[in-house]
């Protein structure tokens, strides 16, 4: 199955078991509504998986790695060797998303799907389409069929990982000027105006913030994409980390199993399989909000709520790695709550109700 | 020791070890600060404990449960013995709390500080103080002595919890009408306007909640709390469970142990601890956000910021339960992170590094 076909046979959330699981909530020993925002993940896990009452035990944060060939127009302020030695230094174990995924109890598969160098490491999975990308300021990042090539590659490697036994996703990334391809393609897929849709990433100044406006702005006008193609936006001014993430939410979707999206990068990836297949937004989960200004309107579009409030601005998959334990938690409450039934079932204690509610 | 006396020794967070913490974080293989909240709150434990590395392993929420006589006035959406009712349900591990916490592997401890009827079970702690209070509407809602014997109780309580091993703990709450003493106390202290100060509660409709704040004017007007003596405040316009955690967190101050804090109600016991003793402040970590309306003011003159956004509004100390992994994702970030100078032990690696910084 490629990712073209699947689009074709993605259907919704299931919306009767959704309106099923939103009445069981109403049931549990609470006020109505009251546990607010984890009530909609629960609701929105019933209408993924068809089923009330879940758990995730199998879980994983897909982290694609790729290299930013506009990166020469100095709009990162960190090396570019970064995206390849943290794509290795995720494996050993040492990064932000690693102890964070360790605690959650998720694996960390890191995937070289653009990286201009071997990660030299069995640990990497390697599934490169491309030695990073072109310069995006002077040309297309990628050919059409590099992206297409990309998003497959995703589209298989997360169908692979729920073959293998994995109920969960989570989507995360690591490539040195990211940022910026991500702020092109919210732009030019959402209509933004780049001055207030570029930010520092992962810590410009003022006077390198500016600059990189003036490439994204660039990349723009030489690229002209299609706001109305998302391929042509992810190849054109995108990314193979964005083009390999948007692959793994369309298999999601298909699998109908949750992907959870980090942030910036991740959510623009969500914005691209979403414009390709609309109904690939019910199986996406928000996790955290990201500082970068890019974020809030993408993630307005997919009609997701971010609630992580940390300022955090790493990647990496790091908000999905944190956001692990809510996903739980919406599954134990419908799973172990008591109903107003069972506590009618103590029947000294069923009286003193019943009592209060003919007052 | 008694709180009085507990108040008078309490010290602020070690700034000097704060200091340290902050520099470690920026030697973690991470953009500086791009962790955001996370790493304040690991800076913040680390002036709590005076040590840059933590884990807390044995974790509790203290519930603490008691009735108000201002029920009388119609302000509560749910029957007064729900107080009693859910109390006795938690330590049954059927409430939102009991799942959430068991998820988080933190312990439950209920108790009695002011319910107007014993819980009948051994499971929940009897310390009980007062049968409930009187109804605030029409007089003080309980005598100075009485709010400080709270306060003294739920000083012990955690102390004893302290002592037992455990090193952190979570404030949670149970009593039917207690957002209308919680909204009487903020506006009291903090000289906010009834009308925008009071919420919904558990759910309440329109006019029920024009009543309440005709209410919550009423008892402010009998009884004119001074807002310069918070146990006056507590004593008149509170309630027990309010004193009760405020005690807790002057515990957690004197043992220099962190404690979270849950939403409403919990804040402004908090607020309460911190008017008794501002070095208190230091030791509270803030969890979910509240959507009641006195909320965001009693957080803010306690410095503190929620990261929990879910528009919950259960109290029990849900949100401090859906707070532990946060906690402990800010411990594994300074514990098992590689720092800067642990990848370029790794030469192959380092000479990347070191050749692009010379570009």
């Amino acid at each position: 199955m490629n990712y073209k076909n699947a689009i074709r046979r993605i259907k919704g959330a299931d919306a009767e078991v959704m309106a099923k699981a939103r009445e069981y909530c109403d049931t549990l020993i609470k006020p109505f509504g009251a546990l607010g925002g984890l009530e909609d993940i629960a609701v929105r896990l019933a209408g993924i998986t068809g089923q009330i009452k879940n758990a995730f035990e199998k879980r994983a944060i897909v982290v694609m790695a790729a290299d930013n060939g506009v990166y020469a127009e100095g709009v990162a302020a960190a090396p570019q060797a970064f995206s390849r030695l943290q794509a290795v230094n995720m494996t050993r174990g040492i990064c932000g998303v690693s102890v964070f995924a360790k605690a959650a109890g998720a694996d960390v598969v890191v995937v070289d799907i653009g990286l201009m160098e071997s990660a030299g490491t069995g640990a990497v999975l390697d599934r490169n389409v491309k030695r990073g990308t072109e310069n995006m300021a002077l040309g297309p990042a990628m050919t059409r069929a590099e992206a297409e090539e990309a998003i497959e590659a995703g589209f298989n490697i997360a169908s692979e990982l729920f073959e293998k036994g994995y109920d969960i996703l989570g989507t995360g990334e690591m490539g040195i000027a990211n940022t910026t391809s991500t702020s092109a393609c919210a732009i030019a897929l959402l209509g933004l105006a780049p001055e207030s849709a570029v930010g520092r990433g992962a810590g410009l100044s003022d006077e390198a913030l500016a600059n990189k406006v003036e490439v994204v702005k660039k990349a723009l006008a030489v690229n002209a994409p299609d706001k109305n193609d998302p391929v042509d936006v992810v190849s054109k001014v995108g990314g193979l980390d964005i083009a390999g993430l948007a692959g793994c939410c369309l298999a999601a979707a298909f699998q109908r199993k949750p992907i959870l999206i980090d942030g910036a990068i991740s959510s623009v990836a969500a914005l691209i399989a979403a414009r390709l297949c609309p109904e690939a937004r019910d199986f996406m989960i928000a996790t955290h909000r990201s500082t970068e200004p890019s974020y809030d309107e993408t993630i307005k579009e997919l009609g997701l709520k971010p609630f992580l409030e940390m300022e955090m601005r790493l990647g990496e998959g790091s908000g999905c790695a944190l956001a692990f334990p809510t996903i739980d938690a919406a599954c134990v409450m419908m799973n172990d709550m008591g109903t107003f039934k069972d506590i009618s079932f103590d029947d000294s204690l069923l009286v003193d109700i019943r009592k209060e509610e003919e007052i």
